[in-house]
């Protein structure tokens, strides 16, 4: 399992240095009865049988570094699928049981973004009479774009049971739950969370099997506490990426910060290294809404009526004021009535940073379906997902949002917020700066 | 809503003499209030509005036929994303609606399939003052190999309502609910069901989009039951397409009938002229199980024993009789011992032609990942889809599997049957045979 093979696995070398921990070890073994005996006893065996995953099957498909100055996932070009996991640390785990952790998470996810098992031995190379380290059902595809983002909650930092990993001072003053909004109807079994796991690719079985596995890592000191899956993304972060579709039909996400906007990114997105406290410069907060749209009511409402609470059209997305998609409101134009063009309820007008002192975010939302209700409706709506420097910023947003006329048809049932920090350099692992 | 422009929706011809019936605008007016007043009078305000979805987008994206001898969704190559429905009759439903259900589901279906809006009008074309016909969250986005496959269950024709539709006399013989079988633990909210839509594309947005318009063309006339989202097809259907895996890692699908093997086909999977009753013939019958997969405790079985319990290797998906992938397995091979090297209660043996009269069924599953329960185990598992020239075909087959050891690490949860009648001739629409 720690890696016996340098040579199979050349694009990692660095990060072997880091390895699986003993405890990973155990973590995976343990529940497999004899077989834990077998583990790093196997890799004789694996000769002749071909490890790790085909790389070049799409020579299409993009692969993102995991490792950085700034964690992969957040302006990489928004992948098409999504598999979101929330975890509590487990009872009984100490400091080391959160550090072994995060080098095992960080080891597997650089492995996993490189198109790769999440250990040398991987899902067949291993011993025939041990569980393989990885679950195999991505074999045979390619990186597929997969980028894995970590996120460290309120509660890891210190909750009912103290300060269980001697790290509460080092808190960030911002990182606490979010405020009840209005309107707010949350599941807490589908909210928060001490450690949090995005994990996008272009194909969904390549982020099923990453959260799948690092579910599976976690045993013993992490458990999974909800998860969401998502399609269509809702947002882009590259000029090249077509902005793509709500439930509600509009285009979403036109105004977004882009990737190559490194002014608005260092004012809105990244940690300063003059923010407190230091160890998240570079990093960001990541906000998660589960927000359920009921959509066959908002399917009943005129054409004109959506367009007025969007405050833009739905066809093109173009702000109600004129223009094209990519044209600026114009909050001052008026129709022939002498009314305002853009609605001065409408949610373009409301989130938009010339009424909120200049605040942006980033957003990385996706849709999601979660099959039916018993009244035959789908249970469908937009998984929000927000990068920003604060998380006073999206406070400030979502408070403008309260008069928004949407509201109607929407509920917010989750949330979450997670501080993300900065990428690990190689051969180290996210959360290092907190912990080492 | 009834196509004003057939200019501007050239492909449809033919489709266009059916158009959507009365009711159905009922159906959808019904609960807009005073908007329902504008449906039919709004066409003249679209000038200048794009209608329909952009086709070209994506030159590569496929677009299947919707009428043929045999519905899509069937041989057609295995799309990426599945979304399923389930759909009860509502109650005080008569012929009349279930035949204008099924013309509009046709129309819309037939349209959809092309890439365009579910009517003429769409998501943006009509009058403004009008909910749209069409949800929208497609607009822009190709056909993207969208298949729609109707069928209709036991229940359509008899329940304890009664012959509601006047169609008992004419259920075929093998429709009735399936035995249960060893290990069944069926929830009645996931099995069953009136009528049966697959939807089945290359891009997940494009399949939701497909059920959610069908079931909103239902309105007052049939509801959603329960629905399921499926990724990673798990079978092809043309030697051009690779074996994908399962969640258990395994390829799966990989001795499945091909669309080229009319031989198979017309033994296995099409009803025959001569087969009972007459209005089945070119049709089939669609077999569905809810599989979930006990994947933690899988994932803590050997290697050895995983492969045993399959019968073919992890890597290859070679039988363990030796070969690769597409060699025929030789169930009389021994291993050095001179123990059989494929299990006689192997998957691969057990469910063999060799074994069960050559019965063959064409397979069509995903997997599927509905979130996590309260362990924090992934629900995840097998959406198993099948098409048989009879329903017994899977009755031997699931029987035969009783001694599978496989069954240690799965459950049963939902299932369904449904006789998927043959495709419509332009202009008509599906169940014509049946209800004309």
């Amino acid at each position: 399992m720690v890696p016996t093979s340098p040579a199979a696995d050349a694009g990692l070398v660095e990060t072997e240095r880091t390895g699986l921990s003993r405890r990973g070890l155990l973590g995976l073994a343990i529940g497999a009865g004899a077989a834990g005996l077998a583990v790093g006893a196997g890799a004789g065996a694996a000769a002749g049988v071909a490890v790790g995953r085909v790389r070049e099957q799409d020579a299409a498909a993009s692969v993102y570094d995991f490792f950085g100055a700034h964690q992969a996932g957040i302006t990489t070009p928004v992948q098409d699928h999504l598999h979101f996991a929330s975890f509590d640390m487990m009872a009984r785990t100490d400091r080391d049981d959160l550090i072994t952790l995060l080098q095992d998470w960080s080891y597997a996810a650089a492995r996993m973004s490189q198109g790769l098992d999440v250990s040398a031995t991987g899902a067949v190379g291993g011993s025939p009479e041990a569980p393989p380290d990885d679950t195999g059902e991505a074999l045979g595809l390619a990186a597929s774009g997969l980028s894995i983002t970590f996120g460290f909650g309120p509660t890891l930092f210190e909750n009912d049971g103290g300060d269980r990993y001697g790290i509460a001072a080092r808190r960030p003053p911002g990182l606490e739950d979010l405020p009840a909004f209005l309107g707010d109807d949350l599941d807490p079994a589908a909210s928060g969370g001490d450690l949090c796991i995005q994990a996008c690719a272009d194909d969904p079985q390549v982020a099923v099997h990453a959260i799948r596995n690092l579910s599976r890592i976690a045993f013993g000191r992490a458990r999974l506490r909800w998860s969401q899956l998502g399609f269509g993304r809702t947002s882009r972060t590259t000029t090249a990426q077509s902005t793509p579709r709500n439930l509600f039909g509009f285009k979403d996400g036109t105004a977004n910060i882009l990737a190559t906007d490194d002014a608005a990114l260092a004012d809105h997105v990244w940690v300063a290294a003059s923010d407190e406290p230091a160890w998240m410069a570079g990093g960001s907060y990541l906000v998660a809404r589960k927000i359920a749209m009921l959509i066959e009511t908002w399917d009943r409402v005129r054409l004109s009526e959506q367009q007025s609470i969007i405050g833009r059209d739905k066809a093109q997305g173009a702000p109600l004021s004129g223009g094209d998609e990519f044209t600026e409101p114009d909050f001052e134009a008026t129709d022939a009535a002498g009314a305002a063009a853009i609605s001065e309820v409408s949610h373009v007008r409301l989130a938009h940073p010339e009424f909120n002192d200049g605040t942006r975010i980033l957003r990385r939302g996706y849709n999601f379906v979660d099959g039916n209700n018993d009244l035959g409706r789908l249970d469908a709506g937009l998984f929000f997902l927000s990068y920003q420097r604060s998380p006073e910023q999206f406070v400030q947003l979502q408070r403008a949002l309260s008069t928004d006329v949407m509201n109607e048809y929407i509920r917010h049932v989750g949330s979450g917020l997670w501080a993300v920090p900065p990428g690990a350099e190689p051969g180290s692992y996210v959360g290092a700066g907190l912990l080492a």
